[in-house]
């Protein structure tokens, strides 16, 4: 198995550590039981890099290297233990989550880079590889994808933070500094929306029409 | 990047583009933010392509050619336009939808056929292929898909034009002609429903025996 | 074609079979039409077997081997019938899903071990095989997946019937009967669960702790 560590595989081992512990966090909320917990644990950990994979033809993340499994076991352990014995806030669940998202979007977005893809294809394989575990997580256990949360900066926060991360290379930045920007972006939009309750304006078509018809 | 223009192609854009249309229109009544539109009219339009593309091993669409994202983000961004000046009632949802419906029903079994599958995978491709994108936009937003709706006539629509494609060149017409008068067959019979209220008879099962016991 | 006939490949057609009719029986208890029906029957039957190939990059099953999709039609076709005449109970659905998770959750550790991949992937990719395909259907339906209903003993039993797989193959048992083995723990566990009432328990995190904020 190919073990190299680069500063992708980095962010992927964190990555699927912080979204295990949020499927834990989410999955806790169900009444699951614990092999339950981990499945959703596990799907929400590998879901957006596994889609990122498939869409690009490159072997998937986790059958190459396995300890990609022993980390989600891991992280899906500890977190069952110490929610157990402290009292989590829903918080812990959404800041999991922002880390998540800002460390597979902006993995994401590399990948494309480095398999020769323009800023475009970047920009876009980046948020769905950043969504795409936190909507998987979210439609198993029945709840409305953070993704879609009204008003919710999510996948705006992962596409600013990719525009970032390019931007700063095209002004010159080296590429592992411009992708602490990037993450830095997207993880401060997040924490802005979760602690300070900035909301986006949404979009409003449709059932406002309605009711002026009804 | 391959720009080869086939009538797939062409096929394949006409379908991304009403699928987003359809996407924006079904986001919009959700009030999810600008970015978060972009990305459930994304999902509709590149997910059933996607999935045929992922299915029978071949590059995904959008990756190969990246003007598919580009003829995206028009569409969805003129949609957001339009809709906010006028007021576009339900159906338009409905119709683009139904176009969508048709056209990557017939391209993905096109796609199927020029594999050198025979005609029950171009079948199931094919209608795979195009009710895919709606069904992953319909989860998204928390809709019953339009697929699984009462009496809808949906798979069906699909399933009899590709029928029909096929039958016709068996029967010595030429590919393209037959191609049209399959997507013809699907969206006739999508607009039969949406306009003219024709319903399937819908199967009658479980429910009705649990209130005969009730 | 390949028509190469393995143990392996006769678990996946008894497999498909047996998640087709568990997806007619439940799409049958939503009042979908006829062809609505053979869709939910085809995506149950192929999903956990097609996430499977996917992942590992092998030819996607039925693609190969387009018997496959007769045996999904007939058996379709035929639960409609059976459905028609005789009062078939819920657990019927239980059952077929059961012998349906059974199959597919040996399948798919035994595809991944014959890959080359270690214990870990083989349980991983056996248990995902295994629910995927009940998930897609629960998911498509609306429903509450099986895998999360609460206590119900899902995954975990896929999990142990894969545990007991492997350690007999590690204890000197012959690989095919260790099969029978591991499938047989899977489908005494759900059975259980089932038919004796047999309840996992559950995690109590975040609700019970906002239950005492409250």
């Amino acid at each position: 198995m190919n073990l190299q560590i680069t500063a992708v595989h980095i962010m992927d081992f964190l990555g699927v550590a912080v979204f295990a512990v949020s499927g834990v966090l989410a999955a806790g909320r169900k009444h699951l039981d614990w092999f339950g917990v981990l499945v959703i644990a596990m799907v929400t950990a590998v879901g957006g890099g596994t889609l990122r994979d498939l869409l690009i033809d490159r072997p998937v993340f986790w059958l190459i290297d396995t300890s990609f499994l022993w980390v989600i076991i891991a992280a899906t352990l500890m977190t069952m233990v110490v929610v157990r014995i402290r009292n989590i806030p829903l918080r812990a669940l959404l800041v999991a989550d922002a880390l998540g998202l800002a460390l597979f979007a902006i993995s994401g977005a590399r990948i494309a880079e480095t398999a020769g893809y323009g800023g475009i294809v970047a920009v876009i394989l980046g948020t769905m590889s950043g969504v795409a575990g936190g909507v998987l997580r979210d439609m198993l256990i029945a709840e409305i994808p953070l993704l879609l949360r009204d008003g919710e900066i999510y996948a705006t926060a992962a596409l600013l933070g990719i525009i970032v991360y390019l931007g700063l290379q095209v002004a010159g930045l080296e590429r592992t500094t411009a992708a602490y920007f990037g993450m830095a972006v997207i993880a401060a939009l997040r924490f802005t929306g979760i602690f300070l309750g900035l909301r986006m304006p949404a979009l409003r078509l449709g059932e406002s029409q309605d009711k002026k018809q009804g």
